[in-house]
């Protein structure tokens, strides 16, 4: 323990390259240890003597833990994210895990480094249809009784949010999907835009846009971010592109 | 009308380089054009030949339309915005300015990229706050009723999001952060975690850490982003060091 360790948490962005931010590829660069779920790791070219530590997509707390021993042995270490560490990810694992544990870690050189997220690489694609407020909500339950789910999903319509809805479905718990549109079509308008954005700035992206009526749930897995319009959002059309899906600043403009 | 023009709408991020994306940067560096807030504008190193188009802070949609006639006349066009395009910022503006305006111009190649958001760089400075469903608002009332406003907030504390607040303030109006604040006192606990995050990532960056029943709304200004937390974020002590504001990733497991 007398080495001086350190740790980053940062994200990856939702793919390319090109969407992860200096700051986070300087602390990859120079990292001695770094941990993540396997097939974030698999996306890295790392120097030969950068140690990996690849584990489960499900074992956060437990990665947490170790990136935390590791820096209070004087490892200089990266804990990795896709997306936005901040947002559905790494940064609240991590201080769990410090406050839960040696008194020690807590005074580590400990730092969160922003990132580009999953939610944001689908806004951009599909137009603007974060321009005005909007909820994120993870749909998992894994760690939140479905009650709190549906009642923030309740709350959301109510207040005419724009949604964006992260991990829609698992094969652990394919139904919350469907639960969710149930709910939101007894509470919102059918004709309300819809759009399915899947692994964005990937090989295998795929995008899919719909309306509340229409909308088949079954579209969504793990890897794709769920975006439900406000009363205000729109499409515009563009001739044979996809159009966009804008909801626009004001509110109430049109009415 | 006879070349082909390119719109690209980017993000700066809150203000460091190393929060910029490479992909924001390579647009930036081809651009025959590049029009922003001249605040924005400012920060760019630009080569010579590359044309600026600096503007008022609040000439967005004649800045858009300006965007859209330089690449239908074949100009290559960066559009700039702070933080992300897609939050809050230029990317709605430039659709709807396509939307209203010369149908050629849906025609044209623009494309919205990805950006950090201040929201992000302040949530990753305070450790976790937006680690769980979360609701983001911006507090102007330029374009929206303020009783729309309003009714957000109050379903946002009704769903017990964290909350997290854009343009709190500004000198047209510098009364709605105050509003805010009697109207969330008389929905969540005092004791619930807030911060005001300022000029995140810049030289004058200060952030303020108190709770909804003390805070001083008169903190925040237009730099500044407003986090408001759950009924579950809490502070998490680490000595000497300023605490983290934490939003943990399970519900109820204390109660």
């Amino acid at each position: 323990m007398s080495r001086r360790g350190r740790l980053r948490v940062l994200g990856l962005g939702p793919g390319p390259a090109d969407w992860r931010t200096p700051e986070a590829d300087a602390a990859l660069a120079r990292a001695s240890d770094v941990l993540g779920y396997a097939a974030y790791l698999d996306r890295l070219t790392l120097a030969p003597k950068q140690r990996r530590h690849p584990s489960d997509n499900r074992e956060e707390a437990a990665r947490a833990r170790h990136a935390l021993e590791l820096a209070a042995a004087g490892a200089d270490v990266a804990l990795v994210s896709g997306g936005d560490p901040g947002i559905f990810a790494m940064a609240a694992a991590l201080i769990e895990a410090a406050e839960a544990g040696d008194p020690a870690w807590r005074a580590l050189d400990i730092e969160v480094l922003p990132g580009v997220s999953a939610m944001q690489a689908a806004a951009a694609r599909l137009g603007a249809p974060l321009g005005h407020d909007f909820c994120a909500i993870s749909l998992s339950d894994n760690l939140k009784p479905w009650a709190v789910v549906a009642r923030r999903l309740a709350c959301a319509a109510e207040g005419d949010f724009v949604l964006a809805l992260h991990n829609p479905a698992s094969k652990a718990r394919p139904e919350r999907i469907h639960d969710t549109f149930t709910l939101l079509r007894s509470l919102k308008d059918g004709a309300t835009p819809v759009a399915f954005a899947r692994a964005i700035g990937r090989a295998d992206e795929k995008i899919t846009l719909t309306d509340l009526r229409d909308a088949d749930p079954g579209v969504a897995d793990m890897a794709t971010l769920v975006i439900i319009g406000s009363s205000e959002t729109r499409w515009v059309a563009r001739g044979a592109a996809r159009p966009w899906m804008l909801t626009p600043r004001g509110y109430g403009a049109r009415r």
